[in-house]
């Protein structure tokens, strides 16, 4: 279906000129950008927005996963963290969160190891060797960009121990698939040892890399449908390379976000109204965490730039945190995210608890969820607290490859009106050298 | 084991004395929670305080288990939202959140029902139905304090009438217990019912209840040890009545947070090494977020407080929030959670990957994450960005006790310094309101 819209009229507090003024502050660095589309490369930082349009990372995934036999597997580990492995979980929790623990027996699912944790290897291992009859009911997919990330190799290296300690090592090696930078160390490894190897463009930064085949393959693998998820990323490209605030909500809610900022608004709330999104906040977090958090800019002064992200999730959170939202310090810019199609059920015409009955009886999930939330949205304009509201079409692939795509140009934007670099991550060298020194010198 | 330590000389960005002084104001009221303490009784809104020495709370839970046979159960139904829900669930996945999704056959479970979610509770019954022989493998703990929660009921006329359209009424009812307070319009309707009933004394509000049956009664069915939970809250108790900043981590967190956020420090990350314990992090954001975040104070002027509470796990969080926590705003105070015993195990001696060996073969996982706990940690002192460290034995009941009663009344103390009523949540009916009158007039 497809189709996100975004509203802000009447919900902000600042001056609709300071934000047109910022849109128009982008115009020559969406014509970059349009460049950069036209070229169909990976050269520029901003080359993830071509990978929507890159036949050959899809047809490249679905070799390698038909070669593999990926439809005879139960599960892909999928081993990787950080811009490895926000996008895949983002897309599969979407999709698959509510379903997956409450269906024991319906496979394929992914399974994630991200940071290192000595139980959650015991249980997964015990899980493969106990529902598994052969290795060629799972995938084991590394993702690591550097091909050095510390949690990714340290999984990967105590999984196939374990794993070997049971089913033949080359039983076990066929069912390897590494994702990283093409000459990484990680690439020469996996050549050596034979696994299979899908690349990563080194110019597509990991928090830009949710439509690289290191998020595609576990995707495809576990049955998502990433063609209508790259198709709502191209639509959403499209609309995001115009110039005009009406049509671009990149734009907008870029310059939105802006300008709030600069009148000392530091957190940027995203308020989904459907609990299976959680984790597309956690990756959106990340993506505007490490891209405009930064202790410089780019002219080299000291800034320490940033708006600090969060994830809520309506209406759980409305019963934990809105005493602070609402009551507490004016310091947040929140936008509201729900899909407009979305199951319903009827609670019963017949009440259970009579007295209990302000109105549900009879009425479906959806309406009484929708008055949540326009209740909420109430509350916060009579407050005077402001917010964007983005409605999706509903919660499916194609409207999850929108949203992504979306925030994407927006980060782009956003860092470049702050004048910070959207695409490095300096201050996080800082605490990699301290574990290299410990680590070196245990 | 139990015993939770706080450090934190040499790791903050304000005046020892500023510290000290903060305390020595908290004398007064530290002395009426011992009066408090001292009565046995639920009459001071600070009565939470006597719940885990109340051994009537305990018998009248293992009673009701025990008649319901909550041996034979496979799945517990909890309902409930906010504070009915979050203590529960914090203790629950600190303990079961790794084995859970791993192992299918491994029961009793808890499911949570919170928002109101049409597939969520599609699942739940296909579920129910198919993996389940008869109602004797199920509990329904429904729990709201008011008995008026839209979504718990909502919740539990949706599910009652499904699963009465396969197995008879009277079977389905003698699986519900109800966790209310006395005289509520749900107690009333539990008492025609016929269903169980638990009690919550009024005066303990919902964010300050997990020691309450309201959320000991799902955990003792799941096979939590809640008479180990309850010693580690009864010494950390004790401890916490002390006067001495050296004794009582609630006294020295308190009076750091407060003057920290005096300085501009507007947000309070809770970094936990442990990924299970993310919804002890999510307990403790209604908690801190529900008690401080304020419009007015106790003398009625309009005074905004509040400290944003944000979880973060490590080192997850390291690959995705690094960047913006060490470059960006300096708005953040840190409180790192880990404990000093976990499960380990060691990488292999012989490395798949020779040239990716950073110092990793042969050394533990634990040595691992240590080395990036300290890492993050010595990165933070060099960009003089303050924090805590609280260290926990283990992860066990007993630990998850001790840290839980030392955060309320941490949060009650950071309240009286705030002039703020920790108890109340006034903005919040603004939302309901609202809500109430969509409903009313659709």
């Amino acid at each position: 279906m497809g189709k996100l819209k975004l509203r802000y009229k009447g919900t902000l507090v600042v001056a609709e000129d300071d934000i047109s003024r910022s849109a128009n502050e982008l115009d020559s660095y969406i014509e970059s950008l349009r460049t950069v589309a036209e070229t169909e490369e990976y050269s520029a930082p901003e080359a993830s927005i071509n990978l929507p349009f890159d036949t050959e990372v899809v047809s490249r995934v679905k070799d390698v996963a038909r070669h593999i036999g990926y439809d005879h597997v139960k599960y892909i580990i999928h081993i990787g963290i950080g811009g490895s492995n926000l996008g895949v979980k983002a897309v599969y929790e979407a999709l698959q969160s509510l379903i997956d623990p409450l269906t024991h027996n319906r496979t394929p699912k992914i399974i994630f190891l991200d940071t290192i944790n000595a139980q959650t290897l015991e249980y997964l291992v015990q899980l493969l060797l106990t529902e598994v009859e052969s290795p060629e009911e799972i995938i084991i997919h590394m993702v690591s960009k550097s091909g050095t990330t510390t949690e990714t190799v340290v999984n990967a290296e105590i999984l196939y121990q374990k794993l070997t300690e049971r089913w033949e090592s080359d039983a076990v090696s066929s069912r390897i698939v590494v994702s990283t930078d093409e000459g990484s160390l990680l690439w020469s490894e996996a050549e050596r040892l034979g696994f299979y190897k899908l690349v990563t463009p080194k110019q597509v930064g990991g928090r830009y890399s949710v439509f690289s085949s290191a998020h595609l393959f576990s995707l495809f693998c576990a049955g998502v449908d990433i063609d209508e998820l790259l198709m709502g990323a191209r639509t959403m490209r499209d609309r995001c390379l115009d110039t005009n605030i009406e049509d671009s909500p990149a734009l907008a809610s870029a310059s939105i976000l802006y300008v709030h900022n600069s009148k000392g608004f530091s957190v940027h709330n995203s308020f989904f109204f459907h609990g299976e999104l959680e984790s597309l906040g956690r990756w959106y977090q990340q993506l505007i965490g490490e891209s405009i958090g930064k202790l410089k800019n780019i002219d080299g002064d000291t800034v320490r730039a940033g708006l600090t992200p969060i994830t809520s999730i309506g209406s759980t959170d409305l019963h934990s945190m809105a005493e602070l939202y609402l009551g507490g310090p004016k310091d947040k810019i929140t936008t509201f995210v729900h899909a407009s199609s979305i199951n319903t059920t009827k609670v019963p015409d017949e009440s259970l608890f009579p007295s209990l009955d302000a109105g549900f009886s009879g009425r479906s999930t959806k309406e009484i969820t929708d008055a949540i939330l326009s209740g909420t949205q109430e509350a916060y304009q009579k407050q005077h607290l402001p917010f964007m509201d983005i409605i999706l079409a509903d919660i499916s692939a194609e409207s999850v490859g929108e949203y992504m795509q979306f925030k994407m140009i927006e980060v782009m934007f956003l860092a470049h009106l702050l004048r910070v670099n959207a695409f490095d991550q300096p201050s996080v060298e800082q605490y990699k050298k301290e574990v290299r020194n410990t680590l070196g010198g245990l």
